[in-house]
């Protein structure tokens, strides 16, 4: 290929196709794509990465990605100090903002423990979440990360590095997915969904 | 979301989601790889871009993207001028050119007529073909468009505009793919590889 285009081009497909789930030929399709629009639109799409790597700040509280040194929630005299829920990345963040259940604010992990991808505790944002609940003493701490084996041991840790202080240390509730139907539900799931059982009454508050 | 993330976080997943096939969700996980990269690494993913828009060329003759005037395929000495392979984009080109069964030169459409979509004859280089059919008087002509309504209407309208003129227009024989079963081939392909059987001897001699 290196022959047929020109360097430029070929140069914008590799970018594109180092991106997990892009392959060569989906890199060419889009970089075609972006041709098809005028040199200034394909300008500001480079332009737009740029100012990402230039401009991007992390919040200095919850480690949120954010514009300014405090992120909008941390900020949010609205939101209470009191409730921290722990998650993996921003996409969580936006997960849960999206559910309009939650008004605490967050702590940002940036990653999980995975020895098999070499990320050990010190290398997200575990030190500053122990540091921060040393510092703000909130009451409560929701740990909202995958249940897989390394959500599980991340939990563990921070559970482990906290079990002398007496903050309330929660998780979210796992359970069947409303619109699951019972028979189909694997039996991990269910056993702990009967385990875990709440109170009727508790379901009917929800909106 | 605007007021959960930063700008130019939320401008980077809009740019990637314009992309055709790249939803909001996958391209916000695709931004948070892309942060996860040192900054460097961002920052000349952009500049791929910003170069693309900057430095793109096309060919003069062919109308290939090229880093310079004339491409590295018409720019080849040993590839034979008698032979202009018509084609919609560079894709095709790659993929004509993996095949390593064509040693003569292309021209680019840069699309195919589509009243649906409003280009007309005028918005691709079908003047251009024309025009380098009357200079450089080549032999023959393979038409290797795909076969929609709008492929079909491509080759002939540029059929009609070279009637008068002696070159021999060819098309890309359509047929069974080679592995394809006779039994669940579609009806006008199978029927089109009867009425335009070749002789057997003919694909003998292929590598």
């Amino acid at each position: 290929m290196q022959q047929i285009t020109s360097n430029s081009f070929n140069n914008a497909v590799e970018k594109l196709s180092s991106l997990p789930g892009i392959g060569n030929k989906t890199a060419l399709r889009l970089v075609l794509q972006l041709l098809n629009k005028n040199k200034d639109d394909l300008h500001s799409f480079g332009k737009a990465f740029i100012d990402l790597s230039e401009q991007i700040e992390y919040c200095n509280n919850c480690y949120n990605i954010s514009d300014t040194d405090t992120c909008s929630i941390c900020a949010n005299p609205k939101r209470s100090d009191e409730i921290i829920c722990v998650v993996e990345n921003i996409l969580d963040v936006i997960a849960i903002e999206n559910t309009h259940q939650f008004n605490g604010k967050y702590h940002v992990l940036g990653g999980i423990i995975s020895p098999m991808e070499g990320i050990g505790p010190s290398d997200i944002n575990i030190k500053e979440l122990i540091e921060r609940i040393e510092q703000q003493q909130p009451s409560e701490l929701i740990m909202a990360l995958s249940t897989t084996m390394e959500g599980d041991a991340t939990n563990f840790y921070i559970y482990k590095k906290l079990i002398h202080t007496d903050i309330n240390i929660t998780t979210i509730a796992r359970g069947i997915g409303i619109g699951d139907e019972i028979e189909y539900t694997d039996e991990l799931t269910l056993g702990r969904s009967i385990v875990n059982r709440v109170p009727f009454k508790n379901t009917l508050s929800l909106k």
